[in-house]
């Protein structure tokens, strides 16, 4: 049989938005800034409509006068086991989060598999039930999946897809626009546990330590905080790229400064030690169990009490406020006292971290 | 620093039950026999709920007294782009299709992409415009994604997730539980065509051919017949594994038996012809543009003109009935009068069709 000699990517129908990078990578996915542009450049002009807009971590629509939540997340961490949790628990507490952050119930939520040849039987039945667990944990239910089988090396082990919807609750109505200034941030933890605990698993750096991932489900500790204060103006769970990439994200977007103090923001000694052997800033560092909630100063002494009563929230903290200098920019006070302005993550730190 | 030790699989917490295959092979993502068992023995017991064991193209829920369907399927198919389609295009149009079967008005899409690092920049926006394009034509709104980067060689170019939500028309009812002995199957048209149109494109087979995918949009055609008729019992759509493994499902999960004409199965000359020489048989072939509707006998009549006055279902015609004969199973008539038990595919036959 002959060769075909069609060109079947056709011709192309305008010209690529994105000028700076012939071919994509690692950072593109990094949650930082190549990530920002691809997003800015390519995605929402192309996808246009006012839900994407939004840019929340899901989108938000309404249904019959019913405001849903709607997210997705591809999981490629490696390794899939790693200290305090795997991909099939991170797969599911990811979704539920982006949920619980626009302000819903999370409520069913799909299971897309992507796996590899040769990929072993037990490691993925381990990684199914430890999904259950997970889906039961945070009171959601697995109602749909799809599985596909690439050749080995084609892939890796496995990659799962989540997808997941949920109610919004009544009253609630978070987002960029109601943010203030004078808003305190809170924190609910210690910061960069999730991404120091897969580099204390990596080939390439393998080192003894008993750190454990954040990963949890925000879920019940957001329900908790709404329950006490409906009126919270936005939420954001800082993953990939850590808590500057989410800041810096919401200041951009918002046209608001965000000053931050770094005494008030908790990190682990354990993590601190790491970070200043290894070159890291644990405040690029992923987490999977954090949420920063923006509300008004005149609330933020009951947020913060509801979320100190919850079993995720013990060691919540207000990190910083919203300002009137420095518009779309973040700047931390640091502990000597001086201003720091605190980028976007403009590399990649730690690839594949969820 | 030292090598950790610890296993970070922990113990399993119960047997695999899945004991005649250690490893996943390709066929377990084939759509037919191994793909069936994974679902049944592993995802369907552990994820357990009523949602997932309706067992349809995607899971169907009440919230506030409105019906929503919710649909995931990820796209690794090889070549990325082929004749009749690219894996943007169809990444939309599956989704879309499997909330279509559903009874549903698809609404609202998520992406999620995974690439490789090295991805071609100007084919990722080819992608992406396709994806739009598609959307536009099926008239559902993209409206929230995910990036993830994996490594070189860790991937292969890009696979994308899709899910979808949208809500049930009034008056639809679909379900396996519907399907009632005489009960006609009705097709919209030829078949085997996008399996073909990726294999004539494969490195290991490539041979020139104008036969081009089906990949298409089922949600205006599918709208247009239950406008005639809302009272239709089930529909599937055909992809992975054919016709053959969707009927041999639907037989299953009913416990009804199926039986086909050959005669009546509407199959190109072209595919008829490189079937024959590579030894395929067109009803295990995918299809993405294809739908087996289940109707009563009454009502068949009205939906087939509907189905044909529509450019996606002009040569709609049906292919055979739900009998009393043979439950669970299903049996063609051939071309030469005998009868020939058609089985569920076995190993699997087209790898990465979508």
């Amino acid at each position: 049989m002959k060769e075909r000699k069609t060109d079947l990517t056709g011709g192309l129908v305008c010209p690529v938005p994105i000028t700076n990078y012939d071919k994509i990578v690692m950072a593109h996915g990094g949650g930082g800034t190549l990530s920002h542009q691809l997003i800015q450049k390519m995605f929402l002009p192309e996808f246009d409509n006012e839900l994407l807009q939004a840019e929340q971590d899901g989108a938000v629509y309404e249904v019959g006068g019913i405001r849903f939540a709607f997210s997705t997340d591809s999981y490629v961490v490696k390794p899939i086991f790693f200290p305090g949790g795997d991909i099939g628990e991170l797969a599911v507490y990811g979704t539920v989060n982006d949920l619980a952050v626009c302000g819903a119930d999370p409520q069913f939520l799909s299971a897309g598999f992507i796996i590899e040849e040769g990929f072993s039987m037990e490691e993925l039945w381990k990684i199914v039930q430890s999904m259950k667990k997970a889906a039961d944990r945070a009171g959601i239910k697995i109602v749909t999946g799809d599985t596909k089988v690439v050749d080995h090396g084609s892939g890796d082990k496995i990659f799962i897809n989540t997808s997941g919807v949920g109610k919004i609750r009544d009253r609630v109505n978070l987002s960029w626009e109601r943010i203030e200034t004078g808003d305190k941030i809170i924190l609910n933890g210690k910061i960069a546990e999730h991404g120091i605990a897969i580099l204390s698993v990596r080939e390439e750096f393998q080192f003894e330590t008993d750190i454990r991932s954040d990963s949890a489900p925000l879920n019940d500790l957001i329900g908790k905080l709404l329950d006490v204060c409906p009126d919270v103006h936005m939420m954001r769970d800082p993953t990939r790229g850590g808590i500057s990439s989410a800041l810096n994200e919401i200041a951009m977007k918002s046209g608001m400064g965000i000053r931050l103090e770094e005494s008030r923001i908790p990190v682990g000694e354990g993590i601190n030690a790491i970070c200043e052997i290894l070159g890291l800033d644990p405040l690029y560092i992923a987490n999977e169990g954090k949420v920063l909630v923006f509300t008004s100063a005149a609330d933020a002494p009951g947020v913060l009490e509801a979320m100190k009563k919850h079993p995720l929230g013990q060691d919540s903290v207000i990190i910083g406020e919203v300002v009137a200098d420095h518009p779309g920019r973040v700047v931390m006070k640091t502990l000597i006292g001086s201003n720091r302005v605190v980028d976007m993550l403009s590399g990649e730190q730690l690839p594949r971290i969820c």
